[in-house]
């Protein structure tokens, strides 16, 4: 086996990355070391990369980045049984501690002291990446070999559509990046009676409608009340999936959630906006929902059963397929909202 | 308007119905006259046809059965305010009470005085049948023609199959009758991962591969237990549509349920049974619903929202098209097996 | 039987009421006239009084506001069947449409066309009252006398406890108004581990406690936040039960939610306000619910349940018994914020 | 540290036990050594007492048995974090594979491949019993000291109470063991509206009443059925607790099942038994929940903060206290019925 591996490392508190030849690491008790196959960009990446006021506050450089990737078991640590060398794997890259309330009640998505590989320690932009084995997904043969790193935020979607009734409902979905447009593709899957997206870029709209959307707006020139109300008879939407955190689109967005409506949010508003709590909320008798990450595991199962069926067409968001070498070129193709989804191929 | 009209009349405590030309009612207030487009028969006519002993303790003749039908409002009685001559309508036939707890309390399809029109009083196997205001569904132009007098039945299915999280979960229905294969179509559209299908009718059970069950099986040849095991991995299934009320299906498909699984159960066992509860719901953690007629109305706006998306496909379990007159010829074709739907024409 | 009775009258468009003697009224068919023995009067009626503009844009006089009451019943119009002249009732005071989605699936406390009497048509601050036999409540005698009048606003606090789990819950009470000291005593009997409350009116926080808070916090002086987070090793309440409407109060108590929470949120804000829905919500998987009015009926048997159990003591929250034509004497006492609770007797 | 300790031996295949002097065994890394200051009997330890056919198939010889207790930190092995000597412990006995389906996804209660101290592995009838860190579960100051040996029944009680709603309920629990008997108080505690309790041994429904039980009813003298449905004004009971295992009880408390009710049963029964499916469960629209275990760790921190609030009184049904040495005897009172709760203190 190879002793270096290529890998792109957070060397410096500073914008930019460097490719480098580092050591493979060893998987110590507990742990696995994958060969990275496929790893796939994120939001998240790009703040990292542009060293923004986030980025400053949470990471500590040097650091692999990258938390969305599938692979194939390359060597195992004392005690693991669960994978064994050669198997295809992907992993849930938010290590949960286990210990604190929520670990012990079955919330581990929302552990108090959650650690992110790719964020807090090193991740999946390299050739191998050392995960524990509690962590490890090992993939079932029906999810298609392009799909298996988008996992992470497919299960952003799946998490957020599937935490209420979904069947037979009406749906907004907020914001049309890949999580927005994954939700399209699940709501659908999953029997929703209509899912009407709204996104102010042209290219994430056409996407939209190719996941399966059934209205696209553009909130810069649609009449978007107008046209929601008529086509939900002027009740509004059962279901509000926002995904865009952007307070106008959100105030939007529960004006027109229907009288008893769910709104789960997953799109992080950058800072406090307000909101009529009490004729959005109160009087509407609606449910609002924070969500956060995927549910360990359950999520993991519903993914890779809603794959199994065919359904789920996820091709259209992914835009850009590179080499790991070009991260630099795939964190611009972000920037510039011209791609979607990139997947990087280490060597 | 015509003043007298074609009904089937049960009109002896007896086997047999008569078709007879009785008075078209008038509505009185809050009534709704309906002009009766088409009918479906069910397995409730059959026993009332047959005066079996359940017939002879619940029904007072003479009645005009049929509780499965759609058509056209034709007159409307006093202070009526929802539905106007000319709108294409089907109906609720179970006519709750309104003042029990359950009435009170969300629960209308379980009224502990429930009072079925086609049952209790005149129903729908006629030119014309009177409904209260309360009960009138009126259809969306969503619903294909076909299939507006097939709510009542679909309603049961899907009364059934959204009981419950059934997106990527793992589904066997045991009874291929016309409400087990609406289920079938109902758990696909709703994003179930997998659907099994148990059923002794070799003629049911094509139709249930043709509603998209992804395996069916014949329990009187097939070895269920050892297939439906290695189809999920040795864990069992996340999810029981029972629709056959026969024990020894019933007894085999709980043998089959997961651990933590739900059993929803429609089908009506003509007497008590044997269940090993131990095993097959306690130390399984296993939840059992008992699962009658449909919400109201609740399953009736879901099937209007699932009908509209045009992934229901109900037309293999429509058999025949008969006109009314030829009812007793519809009553052998259901007795003998050949028949699922059969959708009566009145003149 | 009497031909006039004392009302409280608002007579014209301007603050201030009129205590008239009118005629008693006639019961329609499925209609009940009440001999009201009891009153209660609430914030609502102090912005009739007041004449604020909420009131402007609402209130059509002449009106007989009021709508906390319980009374004997005088007569029955044609087909009244559930209650009969002698009985004991209170009643619902929202009046649902009975054909909307909303009523129509089981959630007609927030239909879309409620209207409710005292406020859009005359109700009970008079001697005699009619209600709609749908929304009379046949009291049970295990109801204490004294309480009966109280039901609208217990039933508040009713739904809001049990909106979600309850039992053995933390639970932070924000606002210290009839509805919030209400909400201290169900959450305690419904087996809450711990109730905090927060209230800047002196008087309250001595009623809280006497209600049964475990602790009673002032906003103005304690450290609240210090507290909280002590109390509950740090990791904030189970439950936020919001009862002031007041923003810097709903900020301080989203805060202290716990990482998983529910948020059930009944105070009326007067405008929108800012939140920071990405620490506060989102990150939190926190649930949010609006709670609008009392669930028809489920809250009230419920509540007659509650009662039942003699562990429900509201005389602390009743401050004042005046007679009716004490009206203007109980909006000060309201106004002044010395009274909580006013009951009424009509003459 | 002592070297050797008192223990109970199941040292044959055979009935009885020994008392012997056993060394001490050495906390492994992750586990916890435990000075046991007192553990209670339990129903199983009587099968394997009696050598029975369950036991037979179940227990592999020498076994120290026992898996309710408490007791105070003696040493910990590498790794572990969350507890440290001295510190006041009991444990969940139930040690889950955390791999399976169950297990990832927040149901290790019922884990497919659970193993028991003290059934599958040496338990806590000893002066020191080893428990994984994973299990141990950490005293609040808030548990009664006589209380925290009981913790695994009550927490019995607490999973069935609490599986769906209980307050403002009516409640009817069959089989007052110390599982039923726990679950009057903690159904009491969380506001059941009235909770009516059935069983033949007349001690046991003298400490039924003490537990707070609204009305206690012998099914050998007494007109259940007549009794209850008066009580629930001819509805029947809105929430079953199963805890006897006899299917004469059942039956009956399926006929007192209000429709629309809830059962959840944690009784065993025997062997499979004939239940009347079609009245008392699919008709009646009935919920029935098969529950095993307690939740891991929901039931957990429900019981300490029940216990906080010190509204549970355990007391009446801890009926013995004896030396450990004295096992036998406890065997004896429990097999006569005499004994309810027998806790035993090693030396």
């Amino acid at each position: 086996m190879r002793t270096t591996m290529q890998a792109v490392v957070k060397a410096h508190a500073a914008a930019g990355v460097e490719i480098r030849e580092v050591p493979v690491p060893d998987p110590g008790p507990g742990e696995v070391l994958v060969r990275v196959e496929a790893a796939s960009v994120c939001g998240t990446d790009l703040h990292i990369y542009n060293w923004d006021q986030w980025a400053q506050g949470r990471i500590h450089p040097p650091l692999i980045p990258g938390h969305e990737f599938a692979g194939v078991v390359a060597a195992v640590g004392q005690g693991v049984t669960t994978v064994k060398e050669g198997d295809k794997v992907s992993a849930e890259m938010h290590v949960a501690c286990g210990k604190c309330l929520q670990c012990r009640t079955g919330q581990a998505h929302i552990c108090q002291h959650v650690r992110i590989l790719g964020v807090d320690a090193n991740g999946a932009f390299a050739s191998y990446a050392i995960i524990p084995e509690t962590n490890i997904w090992k993939l079932s043969p029906a999810i298609p070999h392009d799909y298996a790193s988008l996992l992470d935020p497919l299960g952003n979607a799946v998490h957020t559509v599937l935490a209420g009734p979904i069947a037979a409902k009406t749906v907004l979905v907020t914001g049309c990046g890949a999580i927005g447009l994954f939700s399209i593709a699940v709501a659908k899957a999953c029997g929703a009676a209509k899912v009407y997206a709204m996104e102010v870029n042209a290219n994430r709209r056409s996407v939209a409608a190719a996941m399966g959307a059934d209205l696209v707006l553009d909130p810069a020139k649609d009449k978007v009340e107008e046209q929601i109300l008529e086509e939900t008879g002027g009740t509004g939407v059962d279901v509000l999936l926002e995904m865009s955190g952007h307070p106008a689109a959100i105030r939007t967005a529960f004006s027109l959630l229907r009288t008893g409506g769910r709104a789960s949010l997953l799109g992080i508003p950058s800072k406090p906006f307000e909101l009529d709590f009490a004729r959005d909320i109160i009087f509407k008798g609606a449910i609002v929902q924070g969500i956060n990450g995927r549910k360990m595991f359950e999520t993991w199962f519903q993914m890779e059963a809603l794959l199994a069926t065919g359904k789920l067409n996820l091709e259209p968001a992914i835009t850009h397929r590179l080499k790991l070498s070009e991260f630099s070129q795939a964190m611009q193709l972000l920037q510039s909202g011209e791609a979607i989804k990139v997947i990087l191929k280490p060597e």
